[in-house]
């Protein structure tokens, strides 16, 4: 297709849809928009979860199961880690510490995270521009009983444990989107929603100053992360629950209702359509649940059919 | 033997003879005073050389013909970095990459090099005490007809090539020996120098605030480090003949004559032994190459048989 396509996306949800647009669209017509509110300093490393979770997987680098990490990574710096004591939470692969050094050096050298991005997706032969949503710092911080979990310390040193009361993103005040991301939305035909999660993935792209009301003036399509109550992976339906929030599909397209065009759920939820499309949408339902990369590819295929047909049509 | 011995170390050699040292040494009276003027920021990372050197050979995870790194490494992390046309002239493996993860953390979190590097010996069971020099910042830059150059960038990116014109600390003047590090001086039956490059690995420690008159005060014995003109490893021998000095074992104990009372030197260098004497000190002529463990073994007694017999006689 020709179609002019920017995906915004957090971690292994949005990379995989993103994997799957890729495979589809015409080189050069894909611009993706990444999460970086997840980013946090680790042993000194400069790390960018979503991002490497959707450039290893538009590079074919991505691990097979978990979806994020390297495939036939190897683990023994943190061997060593283990040995003296140090933290192990994060799981270092040794092929993946390669792209935390690199970054590392380049950002300390004087490069921005969006030069680096561009400089490892050319090494890797990533025909999709791949955009950190900002380079400037916005760190998502998770506010509990307990007091504010950075991301990464609630998400995988608590297990997403602690309950969650709400959100703050430390920097996004000041905060400016990427050079380059703004006018990729600007050239768009479409902005799709990937599954990722709204509250931690997808709330601090929109929140960059200038964003909400340029992807507001696109046509808007989303792809539910939440299926029959419960996220593919990560904290979304844990966090609305503790939010006082039924966890649904529902609850999704409500979250982004003022800038949804269309939305697709899964055959799971079918149920909830008309509610869906009570909120002003087009609703498209089809198994959206991405196993296998034929997976991801027929899914952005029912979501650019659904676009074609019934939201741009 | 009972005796209270501080090696005065840097790198391969200085590490070498340290272990042998430690063989054979009664547990608890081995301090290693290690050279920190090769440390260096390396994507983020806190890499200090001769310290890990020191300590993975203390610890028996050493590369055995390298000297430096460990056994048995991988490098995938390298590889990576190689893929994106990242840094790669400093040989990064997979298991000492976590211990360079573990040390950046530790600093970041407050530590100090030399509580780091207690946490380190004690998980891998050294016995010995292995001590950074100072806690504070000191970087060696090599003066070249082109400028300055860091250490590393001199030795290991540039491989020695610049012609040497002499040497900075940076820092120097307002560094301190690490706590512990003039109290084992003053403890001290006997102050080994190892055969370490005079001019960039003892150097800087003698160089600290009250260390040279600390070792002065002490019976003090060096191994050469030169063998026949050349250095075993690494640049010795190329900085006395860039800096018009003759590379020999006379060379180096003239560097130290005010501080040596005894010297230990090859035999294929034994011509030179009256030389040295006439610089007032006591020669030892064995063989000082350290193929092997046992080498390393057998030179630590030679040297403390000779000190035994002749220096503290």
């Amino acid at each position: 297709m020709a179609l002019n396509v920017v995906a915004l996306a957090g971690g292994v949800g949005g990379a995989k849809l993103a994997h799957g647009l890729a495979e589809i669209l015409s080189p050069n017509t894909l611009t993706v928009i990444v999460n970086t509110g997840d980013d946090f300093n680790h042993c000194g490393l400069s790390i960018s979860p979503d991002v490497d979770t959707v450039t290893y997987a538009l590079a074919g680098l991505a691990h097979p199961q978990h979806g994020w990490g390297r495939a036939e990574d190897t683990f023994q710096a943190l061997s060593t880690l283990a040995q003296l004591g140090g933290p192990t939470w994060f799981q270092l692969g040794d092929l993946d510490l390669g792209l935390h050094l690199f970054r590392t050096g380049k950002l300390r050298a004087g490069m921005t995270l969006t030069q680096v991005t561009q400089a490892v997706c050319q090494a890797w032969e990533v025909a999709a521009k791949v955009y950190p949503m900002t380079d400037d710092p916005v760190r998502t911080m998770v506010k509990t009983p307990g007091g504010e979990l950075p991301f990464q310390e609630y998400f995988v040193a608590r297990e997403c444990e602690p309950t969650v009361e709400g959100f703050r993103f430390a920097g996004i005040e000041t905060a400016v989107p990427a050079p380059g991301v703004l006018h990729a939305v600007d050239q768009a035909d479409l902005v799709v929603m990937c599954p990722s999660n709204p509250w931690v993935s997808l709330d601090p792209i929109l929140l960059l100053d200038g964003m909400r009301i340029s992807v507001g003036q696109k046509p808007v399509v989303g792809v539910s992360p939440i299926i029959a109550g419960k996220a593919v992976k990560g904290p979304a339906a844990a966090m609305y629950a503790d939010l006082g929030i039924e966890p649904s599909a529902l609850a999704v397209a409500s979250h982004y209702q003022d800038l949804l065009d269309g939305f697709v759920m899964d055959v799971q939820d079918a149920s909830l359509a008309d509610e869906v499309r009570a909120y002003g949408m087009k609703v498209a339902v089809t198994d959206t649940i991405m196993r296998s990369t034929e997976d991801r590819v027929r899914l952005a295929r029912d979501v650019l059919h659904f676009v074609d047909a019934e939201v741009l049509g």
